[in-house]
């Protein structure tokens, strides 16, 4: 069975390659439930490669040949193996989180092969405390980290009681797999044809409302789209080498600060973020003058764009957030993160819709801006890292009668992009994933000592602690 | 430091791509010495880790640039990261011999980065026996397989109280290194650019040599260096993801078989591989009716080449060995493998020199060997796989009082040649590693089985069981 591949999806996989790989990651922790056996962990692999029928999702690979037209199409793999996609693997000791944020970091620095369904997962045992992870890698042409983390968590249940839950990647109602021969672009249903090309069709006309939405910004340098942002250390070449550093901290303490300073949960996160960036690159002797800018992917509604895929994959804007790295004060840097945002915001929401779309082209496919901004003669990078925050389930969820106890995003650092920082939330905890090139961003750990650093600084200031 | 590459090592790198990474492999079997203590092998790992200078092999990498006017030149890390390099491994649970294939298929599956130097060390811990084992991968522009276990061997000893032995990448005599500024090709030492092209030259002479000499032994079926192999789905094209068996034999097994029907060890070992090919494929129901057909490498005096490196890496020649998967008899094939292989020697012989590296040419590029024999209109494979057979230690060795209990060999399939088994011999057992991709080459553990049983039938054949 052959399908057509979106734009987007498309240009993910084109814009792929050794030192940049383009798939997005995620750990999961899990509690084993009372009376696990020895070999609980060997079972729990087991179930998950064990699965009757596998989601077409996870059964299909990009191909491209003169059956295609040259096309790159989504193809179904009929030798699937389960065994290469699912797997067991192991900490060495002392088996701390040290050693699963190494196994973390080397498992998402290899690429996927396009030869075969473009994700994997790993049930990790070896962890001293007994808990045991799962790393799960999933192309972006397949889904964005939103719905990945959507994805696994559609197969937990907030019953610690409830066992037979699947894996993510197992079809819903099994049913027998018809056999599915080659068949040629021409045998493609029309609809779905129609359907791919009228998409096509309205994403040739992104570059020059991108270039108009994005030359605005340049004229307004204090508008929250401006695109002066300094040169820094993550703004180089990257290798395909990475690291990871993550934690959680409660909710409820960036929530009180919040509540406090009259800011929003999330432009806490982004001063969490700007004051640690500001005392990661003060220690390498690294900080610029000017005040480092994030983008930050902001939800938009799908019908409003009028070009989200049904699956709701895609449809993000971006604002691009002051992170004031130049103040000291951290309620000052507080504010004006807060202001950056709100600005931000409503000046996306008075976008039409084409310019949404043409700022979330921004979000959706950076690896490609960077050759459209140089033939506008913009040679300064548009900002200097990225910050998601993807919100998560706010209640204890289990696999199994397995507690999921906590949940941390990995992605994807590009060149002129060496660190992303991916935030998620679950069960009344706040967690950070820290993805960056192993090479231009050493010493990734620190960061989650000034995050750490700057929380209590923000509780502190909010009169909070 | 920017040092020319040569056109062997060029090809290698060129040669390669996703679905065919250029690096062999070894696996290390290791018993802890007595009175190890619980984190032995934490403290092994840091011992390979913390090594004071890196030898220069371990050092460079290929770099291309406008200031190498374009060519490919070794060129050195100077942000050399020695924990990308050296990694601490683990099994998971139940930590069987099965586990540790299972992951070094796993690792032998990724390629080596060009932006780094082309190598990878794992120390593994977690096998149920105590063992701890160590996989090693290195780019065949650096080395061949056997220069690669020279080169592990170098640092072992024959005495087991001995301590305080380094690393292979570590460098002998450890001095200050002095930076190492980029320089352009024109500051290369005229001698060693001399070097490089005056093998250039030789190198380039050889298509003409080389087909001259197929186009003999397509002339002559009967000959040893006969080209006709039938089609067998060994010969497809390949993916990336690779799977690994092996086992070791005492050596005395194959030698008194060998004795008892006067033919060489060599001999032996093809034969147990021809039945074990010959049982596989009939399991599968594609075996052949017409014998398969095996490239056999083997050692040329380097100086009578006149061409090899001063390293002695590159220097064989190859015999095409007819593998008479066509008799059912053990005793049958074992005479009908002797006589292939001593015509091919013989036909070996007396060629010139530029014939013999013509030949040598067949074993170090076969995979830019397919376009250039189409271009000749030959396009059935000219052998259906790879055995080769490397000799190692005879006595027992050690690692700072580790005892070295095996060895095994993982090597290159290639498209087209989906298998490849290499042998090798240490302390009394001739251990044999098959490497083979793992979507063609299916059900490669049943090879284990196979051999085993054919070195039983080939023993009481013999009459020697």
């Amino acid at each position: 069975m052959v399908t057509p591949i979106d734009p987007t999806a498309t240009a993910f996989l084109l814009a792929e390659n050794r030192s940049m790989p383009m798939h997005v990651g995620g750990l999961q922790l899990f509690e084993k439930p009372e009376g696990a056996g020895r070999n609980y962990v060997r079972e729990m692999y087991e179930q998950m490669r064990d699965v009757e029928e596998i989601a077409p999702l996870f059964l299909k690979h990009p191909h491209r040949s003169a059956r295609t037209a040259g096309q790159l199409v989504w193809k179904e793999d009929e030798q699937f193996d389960i065994e290469h996609h699912v797997r067991h693997s192991a900490l060495p000791k002392p088996g701390r989180i040290r050693e699963l944020l190494e196994l973390c970091g080397r498992l998402h620095s290899t690429r996927l092969a396009w030869e075969r369904p473009l994700w994997e997962a790993h049930v990790i045992e070896g962890l001293r405390d007994g808990r045991v992870a799962m790393y799960t890698k999933t192309h972006h042409a397949l889904v964005d980290g939103v719905s990945a983390m959507r994805l696994l968590q559609s197969v937990l249940t907030t019953d610690p009681d409830k066992r037979g839950m699947g894996a993510p990647w197992a079809a819903r109602s099994p049913r027998r797999r018809k056999p599915a021969p080659e068949i040629s672009l021409s045998d493609v249903s029309a609809t779905a044809l129609r359907a791919a090309l009228g998409i096509t069709a309205e994403a040739a006309g992104l570059p020059g409302a991108l270039v108009k939405t994005l030359t605005k910004g340049l004229r307004n340098e204090t508008s929250a789209v401006s695109l002066y942002a300094p040169r820094t250390m993550f703004n180089q070449r990257i290798t395909g080498s990475r690291r990871f550093a993550a934690q959680d901290w409660p909710i409820e303490r960036l929530r009180a600060i919040g509540k406090a300073t009259d800011t929003t949960l999330n432009d806490v996160v982004l001063a969490m973020c700007s004051g640690a960036v500001r005392r990661y690159l003060e220690e390498l002797d690294a900080l610029p003058d000017a005040p480092l800018v994030a983008m930050v992917p902001v939800g938009l509604n799908a019908k409003k764009s009028g070009l989200a895929s049904a699956e709701g994959g895609n449809a993000v804007g971006a604002v691009m957030c002051q992170l004031a790295t130049d103040r000291s004060d951290p309620a000052s840097r507080l504010t004006a993160i807060h202001h950056s945002m709100k600005d931000g915001k409503e000046a996306l929401s008075s976008m039409t819709p084409v310019q949404i779309v043409a700022m979330s082209a921004i979000g959706q496919t950076p690896a490609i801006l960077g050759p459209l901004l140089r033939m506008q003669g913009i040679v300064r990078p548009p900002y200097n890292l990225i910050i998601s925050n993807v919100p998560g389930p706010r209640t204890t969820h289990y696999w199994n009668g397995a507690r999921l106890v906590g949940t941390y995003p990995l992605s994807i650092p590009i060149n002129g992009m060496g660190l992303n920082i991916t935030c998620t939330s679950y069960d009344g905890r706040l967690a950070f994933g820290l993805t960056g090139c192993r090479r231009t961003v050493p010493r990734l750990q620190r960061f989650i000592a000034h995050l750490d650093g700057e929380i209590d600084a923000l509780e502190k200031a909010a009169g909070v602690a």
